[in-house]
């Protein structure tokens, strides 16, 4: 029986505590396998797993983490309604043959007396950070925090959550953070909405409004391709959206991929983000 | 000639890049040996050494850094001035037989869009904190870097700076960097003056004056272990002070040891800063 094959037989391994994530991250690096890792909130869908398929591209092993991290959501978010499905996700986490999950404590995670905040500037300012104060902060802290105690070869991060990835690459850049942060495609269901643990939060009714978000957004980009300027293509598709029935559009921009910055000569994308009944929706586009 | 001989042959590595600094990092732990890192802005004295001295109690190898760091000073300090002495850390390291000098430019710690931080609430907001806004941040943010590029086992920090070793102390297990942190006790001259690269800015008669400021600690932790109450003791040393002949005592005050808040009944450090001249000196000792 070789080394994997041993492995896939002891089944997977759920770490609730630093020390036996770092243990069993310390058996991982003597046996020379690399690791990569699937930092999430839980209640997952295919677009999670995709990272963790792609994680097994880029690694020996996969370490997925579950933590509804609290000081990412502002008091008047949906914290306490956010989806929990542990028995599903330990299910969808074995058919994989994902080695391990860190699932730990909010006290595991912030133990008494706890007061470091990690800031990444720039990048996390418009946008979700403009309309969610703190949210990328308690991302950035967050993340630093299961990167150093995993200290996985590879981290892999969904597209759906554009903003966030290029915050985290830049925190990871800027603080010298050993890894290396990639991101993967969204994943889309047959009408091409962007999969969400929040969609489990609309109604019938609801998820037919919500998929012409992504159609407004592939037709932005057409437009702009096709040589139309960033202002009337922006006002149009404000307009779809309002008449496709969303309740509000916190923002819908066209900016430099990277830098989140607005528009320069440089790769775009287009991101929105738009309330809908109980669920807030984000999606995003290249140009 | 066995591998410690070989590698004092090999003399001492200046390391000018973070790639450089990995790559030693790297062939260092894959000949299974350990690392101490002593982090300065050079030019050093004999607290410097102890914390090399130290190191090499700690593990099989010494990395010293010397990068004088923007960031943690404020516009109005002592930047410029702050004394470099290249020629004479070089060999003082060589001569204690130091393996590693990790000595970076400003652009390669900071390069263009760099824009993280890392601030570390409760412990860094009073004394120095209250006095150098921005100061701990500047701090906790290039130790966090400078001890993620080298991923040290162990890190060795004075006790001089006693409110940094305890910023530091608390930014590391809050973002679980995986590192032993060591505060070394102060060096002190036949005077008891603490030794700091700033001494370098006291003239003859200045010197004299500093050296109240120990006898002046020293003999208030006598009294509160004497049982007198620490408001008259304060007040006693804010006098001694004045009376010596300080230009400003930024703070003079008896706190929790760790936690740096207001006395409770836990080990109790005095600490102080005041200004004589060009230099402000810090000082702490034990009560």
């Amino acid at each position: 029986m070789n080394d994997i094959a041993r492995k896939q037989d002891q089944g997977l391994v759920v770490l609730r505590t630093i020390s036996d994530l770092r243990a069993w991250r310390e058996r991982l690096r003597a046996a020379g396998k690399t690791l990569a890792m699937v930092p999430t909130m839980g209640a997952l869908h295919d677009g999670h797993l995709e990272l963790v398929r792609q994680g097994f591209e880029k690694a020996d092993a996969v370490l997925a983490s579950i933590f509804v991290n609290p000081t990412q959501f502002a008091p008047h978010e949906d914290l306490d309604a956010y989806p929990r499905t542990w028995d599903a996700d330990l299910e969808k986490l074995t058919a994989l043959g994902t080695q391990a999950i860190f699932y730990p404590s909010v006290s595991e995670m912030y133990p008494d007396g706890f007061v470091t905040n990690v800031s990444v500037g720039g990048v996390s300012g418009p946008l979700e950070g403009a309309h969610r104060p703190g949210h990328f902060d308690g991302v950035a802290t967050v993340v630093s925090k299961l990167l150093l105690m995993a200290l996985p070869d590879a981290a892999l991060f969904g597209e759906k959550d554009w903003q966030q990835l290029q915050v985290i690459k830049r925190m990871t850049a800027d603080l010298n953070i050993p890894v290396e942060i990639c991101g993967v495609p969204i994943v889309r269901d047959e009408n091409g909405l962007a999969l969400s643990s929040r969609n489990a939060y609309l109604s019938a009714e609801q998820y037919k409004i919500a998929c012409a978000l992504n159609k407004t957004l592939f037709a932005m980009a057409e437009k702009i391709r096709a040589g139309q300027d960033h202002e009337t293509v922006q006002r149009w598709g404000v307009n779809e959206i309002e008449q496709a029935g969303f309740d509000k559009i916190d923002y819908l921009e066209i900016r430099d991929a990277a830098s989140l910055s607005m528009p320069c000569d440089k790769a775009l994308r287009i991101l929105v983000a738009a309330k809908l009944g109980k669920a807030r929706l984000i999606d995003n586009v290249a140009v």
